[in-house]
């Protein structure tokens, strides 16, 4: 594979992109929709020579299953594909239109970034969710999925291919990188003269090999140690339900709950409390000795001793760290130690600490009693997500279609010379 | 020096300047101002130093220019700073307000990224210029001037730091390295733990070496390859005077003309004319022999053959390259083919052309009777630049205040969990 050929053909079919109207683009997501319910023989019967493959290699089931597409999984792609095209279309938008004194008109338009690239592993969904997002924004984008996926991938792209050709759009727009060699990675990182935006999506390791060796602008994310904090005003009743959701309604994703922190006021009573109910749902516990004699608890195999790194790990699991803290202070202080600024929140009744957290707690989603899982395209009403992003650039959070755009400045004069 | 130690202390530093009220942050910027008017002996005395060193060193006459401070310069500083104190603060506003369905009140609240750190050249006004903007946007800062004018800086940064404290800011928001080791240079890219954004500000070759070895977000830009396109039916006796201006007015930095396109039909008759005026500002041209002989015109030593480089290099100097094309369809493609994606605009009287040109020109700014030297901070009414972005992420164009700043997401919940 020719790495600076597939990123030469991404840029140059992106300019003819940027440029077409939103009805073309939504026919060809349109079509994508209706190839995936009419080939779901097809898909299943690459998907599971993969699997199997899958198994052989020794994969987790978690892999296993992240990796599996069934016929209610595709059907719930192209319902996705249908939601991407209800969402108004980014590019064009005209914003910020001002006349300057010297008659200049000038405004911002918002424009497509141009070429994407995303390197991701497992879920074969990704390839089309990514795909759309990209077309309804009028980008191009360069697909890298993972080995353990790549037959899937494969007849995947070939319908997104035909989809983009039955709407009369250049199928170049979506590059698929067919070969799981890795050196083709590192080549790709230094594509900065045609890809403007590297999305990695996958676990710590990855973000850190592409922050290390792309010369390509890379969004990092998708890396979140969360955190509750329970106010000694907190309604405890109301807040327990909130700490169940955070922690055990999807524990494998980055917006679980990884850490609660307990106001002392409440230690003895409330930590109790916690334990009872969540280790119904299988949950185990990483307490601190203070925290354990704070809440008057003995070790045994579901309340553990903190071992030194537990308040810096993402758990994406079924345990949860507590620490009991003074107050807000102490709290405020443990969340910009060990947070890595994806989603926080407080559990309060008092408005002033809701305030002072909400102002000082600085990840990309702070919460005021509510579950830390509402961080994600769909929940805040963007209808999916390529990423969510913990760096500080560009975007934070849940990133979309306005995410995959720029703008330009447009300044229309009379003539007009500077004086 | 500790770059580590510089780096954790303006993080550190950072937190509080975050949450400080806008009426503090102005009392320092004033502070400032009522310095540099103060001390403009002890400056001029420094800056003395530092120039006579360069004329040792042999800098160019241009590069002790922009060296140099006199009173009058001074006195420039002073009247920007309170230029900056005048803007609105970003930092705090509340954009994208909305209750969803579920209840969950989400908005968008404008914050400072963190930590900024800008490596520059020459020009010691950056470094107050900067400064003020980085304090006014709630940003910490790491300055790396050139070794050129690390005298001068050195006397600005202790004004720096008296006018912060003054103002009951802990100084440790300015950071300086004093200490013109390049090797520091090299540990400053690596502190993406501490740094959230990268400002170089100088010529390619910094740019280049930032990309290629920073893993903190590198912003790129100020490297501008201009064009104007003369369109068939521009106004010829209007145009002249817009490009005049975009060449001459001032040659030397990144928004100024290097290349004018011009329609084959106004060859014979506009080319001549735009000779014979710029040549009297001393403006030498560069044509390829198509177009000299397309413009009836013979080579001299004002009117040169262009080498194959020379529609691919930004002059910074009073020549201008010109080219010939057939129309509108070519011009586009020259520009995609040579452009830096800066500043780069059309003469026409034809909306339609005018239409087509803004939206296939995918520049920062992009132009319509307009000369290319409208690109700056100050003339699109942001009040000051910290840099002009190439790049797509983020911000393109002029940055400014809000550019510094990024976003968070607060939610609020009435102990909310997600379905």
């Amino acid at each position: 594979m020719d790495i600076q050929q597939i990123c030469r053909d991404a840029k140059s079919a992106s300019r003819k992109l940027a440029l077409l109207p939103t009805a073309q683009k939504n026919e060809a997501l349109a079509a994508l929709a209706g190839w995936l319910l009419a080939n779901q023989e097809l898909i299943t019967g690459a998907n599971r020579q993969d699997v199997a493959d899958g198994r052989q290699a020794d994969l987790t089931d978690a892999l296993l299953d992240r990796l599996t597409l069934t016929p209610d999984r595709i059907r719930g792609m192209a319902s996705d594909l249908r939601g991407v095209i209800d969402l108004p279309d980014p590019v064009g938008e005209i914003f910020e239109e001002q006349t300057l004194s010297n008659g200049l008109q000038l405004r911002k338009q918002r424009v497509p970034l141009g070429v994407l690239a995303v390197i991701y592993e497992s879920r074969p969904n990704v390839t089309v969710d990514v795909a759309s997002l990209a077309l309804k924004s009028g980008n191009a984008v360069i697909l890298r999925g993972g080995s353990e996926t790549i037959r899937t991938n494969r007849v995947l792209v070939s319908g997104i291919h035909q989809s983009l050709q039955k709407a009369g759009i250049d199928a170049g727009v979506v590059q698929f990188i067919d070969d799981p060699d890795r050196e083709l990675v590192n080549q790709l990182l230094k594509m900065h003269e045609y890809i403007d935006m590297l999305i990695p999506r996958g676990g710590a390791g990855l973000h850190r090999f592409c922050r290390e060796n792309s010369t390509i602008p890379v969004i990092t994310g998708g890396i979140g140690i969360c955190h509750l904090f329970v106010d000694e005003s907190a309604d405890l009743a109301r807040s327990l339900p909130v700490i169940r959701n955070a922690k055990i309604q999807r524990p494998t994703v980055c917006n679980s709950l990884d850490t609660l922190l307990v106001h002392r006021a409440l230690a003895g009573d409330f930590i109790p409390r916690v334990i009872d109910c969540l280790k119904q749902d299988g949950v185990s516990f990483r307490l601190d000795a203070e925290s354990a004699r704070d809440a008057g608890l003995k070790l045994d195999e579901v309340v553990q001793a903190a071992g030194p790194q537990d308040f810096d790990t993402e758990w994406l699991a079924l345990v949860l760290g507590i620490k009991v803290v003074e107050g807000l202070e102490e709290a405020l202080a443990h969340i910009a130690a060990h947070s890595t600024g994806h989603s926080d929140g407080i559990l309060t009744g008092d408005p002033a600490n809701a305030a002072r957290f909400t102002a000082e707690v600085d990840s990309a989603a702070v919460y005021v009693n509510a579950s830390t899982r509402f961080t994600d395209g769909s929940q805040f009403g963007l209808g999916a997500e390529v990423a969510i992003s913990t760096q500080r650039l560009h975007a934070r959070g849940p990133m979309a279609l306005r995410e995959l755009t720029t703008y330009k400045w447009v300044a229309q004069g009379d003539y007009l010379a500077r004086e």
